[in-house]
């Protein structure tokens, strides 16, 4: 492994610069043990790793990366990080092809899958925090619209934990992925205030006889778009009793997710056990 | 109203001291109509009012204290606000009693109460954005114990949308609380991990009979502490399917308490029925 130890060195000037998003290079800058674990795991390829001697300890993870791994200085190290507690890793990753891809996905109308679709959201954080959610259910495909973000930010990345490395993500505009649901014909949720007409409270909507469903976050101020609403299939509330009368989008979901996957998996039971008396 | 346009004002140099955190005075800073709006009905009470003339606009809000409202520049205004929709309001207000008055309150073995503890909480959004939750299922009791935080932080207050003021807080010690715990009668539940020998999940873990609960949710990094998981009568666990082995915590929260309200909802529902059969 080769060492580094002047900020000058054009390969630290090389990662200032994707630090400060000044690239167009597709490539993005990943920080820490556990995302780096979850971008290998996804499937994506590392082209330069900096590791601080002091700090960093698993030189196993990285043995098949002597190559392209050099070792940098605590103080250029601490420059680079963003966090306190990134153990002693920084990597430089490929962006993988993520727009315009979701026309080659099928899905089977036997499946039950849940799909979901982020439309606008603003904050990074909130981003990763609904993509460790996804992580945590298992949702697979999670499609993303009018970003206002770049989509491997160090936020999200970090917000998810990595998950942003291990789903499948999809960045579409509204027209193509309304073709893919109708094409699909997958089931559309979407979340409304409780004044919208034909808004349901969620724990008085049944999910378990529904195939594939796709459901739809909007952004934190506006919430989803009228487009979402009219082509929504349901329009859930969250039964709310306080002063305020919203959730964080990410508190939302998971309410949401987890009830959906309640109800499909009590759903589920009952099949057993009705398959177990009849059979 | 009278008119501030220096900086150098004794007032805004007093502002600026409180925005810094370096009072002893028990003063502190609301930024925002909706946050002043939650502290007005919470009882607090505003010692002094900083309205930007160019932006603010609900002059029937603050029509009752008008001897303490002072008109600042936009200049100055942009200097203090944390935000950028913080809608022309900035105000002072006093600190409420919250150390020590737990003993004072009494819970009834009649209710059905659930109060709220979150120890070592370490990031204000999440503490902000669990009082929020408890905001929306009208969780009244809110004890805090090892506070890393200031708890009327601009973060906090921020994604509370103001809960923090409308809701009951406490800052307490573990050992007081867990007297008054015994000494009401109030079940004990903590989320463990997976792993915990006692840990059952969330989904098969019946609420509905219990009367009165405390849910105690820990910091980010190390959950919940050994004490409290000696002392809990369940520890719950949610469900999860995919590479990572735990949520944010203010989502943990919202699936987790929202099941409880769903679980003693429908019990609630069944009983009715049952009187509405044999009555």
């Amino acid at each position: 492994m080769k060492k580094i130890f002047s900020i000058q060195n054009t390969k630290i000037k090389y990662l200032i610069k994707i630090f400060n998003k000044k690239n167009n290079m597709n490539i993005f800058f990943v920080e820490g043990i556990k995302e780096f674990e979850m971008a290998i795991k996804g499937n994506f390829t590392p082209t330069k790793i900096f590791i601080c001697e002091k700090i960093f300890h698993k030189y196993e993870m990285i043995q098949s990366f002597h190559s392209i791994t050099f070792l940098i200085s605590i103080k250029i190290f601490k420059k680079l990080a963003y966090r306190d507690n990134s153990s002693g890793i920084i990597a430089l990753f490929k962006e993988k092809k993520y727009m315009n891809q979701l026309k080659n996905i099928k899905i089977s109308n036997q499946n039950s899958s849940l799909i979901l679709i982020l439309d606008g959201i603003e904050k990074p954080g909130n981003i990763g925090s609904m993509l460790r959610i996804a992580d945590a259910v298992n949702i697979n495909i999670i499609i993303l619209c009018n970003m206002k973000t770049y989509v491997y930010n160090s936020n999200i990345i970090r917000c998810s934990l990595g998950s942003i490395f291990t789903r499948n993500i999809f960045i579409e505009k509204i027209e193509s992925i309304m073709y893919w649901l109708q094409k699909n014909k997958i089931k559309i949720v979407t979340t409304g205030f409780y004044k919208h007409k034909k808004v349901m409270n969620l724990y008085q909507t049944k999910f378990s006889h529904c195939n594939n469903i796709a459901i739809v976050f909007g952004s934190e101020n506006k919430g989803v778009s009228n487009i979402w609403l009219k082509k929504s299939n349901k329009i859930i509330t969250i039964p709310m009793f306080g002063y305020i009368d919203s959730l964080n989008v990410s508190n939302a979901m998971s309410i949401i997710i987890y009830e959906i996957i309640r109800q499909k998996n009590y759903a589920s039971l009952c099949l057993f056990f009705i398959y177990v008396i009849y059979f």
